[in-house]
């Protein structure tokens, strides 16, 4: 819940009762390493604030799973069409590691919003983050190569490194883990010398 | 205005007074084929609605422009981060015909959310149907190929094909100009037989 705090102090202040409102209306949840949290053909009726951990966003493709982002601490997730819609995701959401998540459904930010009108706020910032993190994800696809961004991620989340299996990140990087241990090389390689 | 009325229609109702507010706070404002409507490097703070023509987003890497989508009638365009968090964009914005914008400045948000609180939901579905926007150009990028993209797009916008210059779709194909013939040579021949 405190990482969920510290990013709401960021932009807004909830007093005391707020707080323990907002504690007592929302669900934290842990999965465990490689288990699954939303599976596609669902409908999403939940936004999650990643609090602890790490989850894959992947699409399944023909029977292969392609990896479209890694979700970690401080991040807001959200099917935005089926969420909205109420129509089957596609979007299928995976712990890679110990993982820990707050969890807003629908019926709680509703119940929310009519006890707490801040929460209408928070309910917009999570969208607007999540936006944020699509429009980014968009940039980085036409704007870089796939060494540029093995670079960014491992700038911007070094940490993925050590938690998610290589055939996960070479799949992000639109790459075969071939290429991939090629890349590594070169990059060690280059901070050596 | 006409479009964007028929849109906001579709999740909440306006009553007269409402609506003539809504046209009087927002700017109408027409863009001639090929005109810049925002250029990266400034501090994006409007929320734009095409109410009629195409507009491209595209990124500058290195000298060279690269497309990463066109909105077409009735979507709404935000350079997220740069609208959150008053930061330079790294989005620029161009009309490839004869476009016109409504525009949401963010201090005519502010002041219509106080004289009409429906704003402030018109405002979050803005931001959403952007999210859902860019989530399928990630399942896009990440699901499909280049010949399976380049379908998508003549199924949901056709009319892309007569607007926009070859080499704005080959960019946002993500190819050469001459992939793209290829394909649709490819493609024609196949519908054709």
């Amino acid at each position: 819940m405190d990482v969920l705090l510290e990013n709401i102090k960021t932009y807004i202040t909830l007093n005391k009762e707020e707080l323990s409102l907002l504690e007592k209306k929302t669900t934290k949840k842990t999965y465990h390493k490689k288990e699954i949290i939303f599976e596609e053909g669902k409908i999403s009726n939940e936004i999650y604030f990643v609090s602890k951990g790490c989850v894959r966003l992947f699409y399944n493709v023909d029977g292969t799973d392609k990896t479209a982002f890694f979700y970690t601490e401080g991040q807001f997730i959200c099917a935005g069409e089926s969420f909205t819609f109420n129509i089957p995701a596609i979007e299928n959401y995976q712990a890679i590691d110990h993982t820990e998540l707050i969890i807003f459904t629908k019926s709680d930010i509703e119940i929310l919003t009519k006890q707490l009108p801040k929460m209408e706020i928070i309910a917009r910032v999570a969208v607007e983050n999540e936006l944020i993190t699509s429009q980014k994800v968009i940039a980085s696809f036409v704007t870089k190569s796939p060494e540029e961004r093995y670079l960014e991620l491992l700038k911007t989340k070094k940490e993925l490194f050590q938690r998610a299996p290589q055939q996960y990140i070479a799949s992000f990087l639109g790459i075969s883990p071939e290429t991939l241990s090629r890349i590594k090389k070169r990059v060690y390689n280059k901070e050596r010398s």
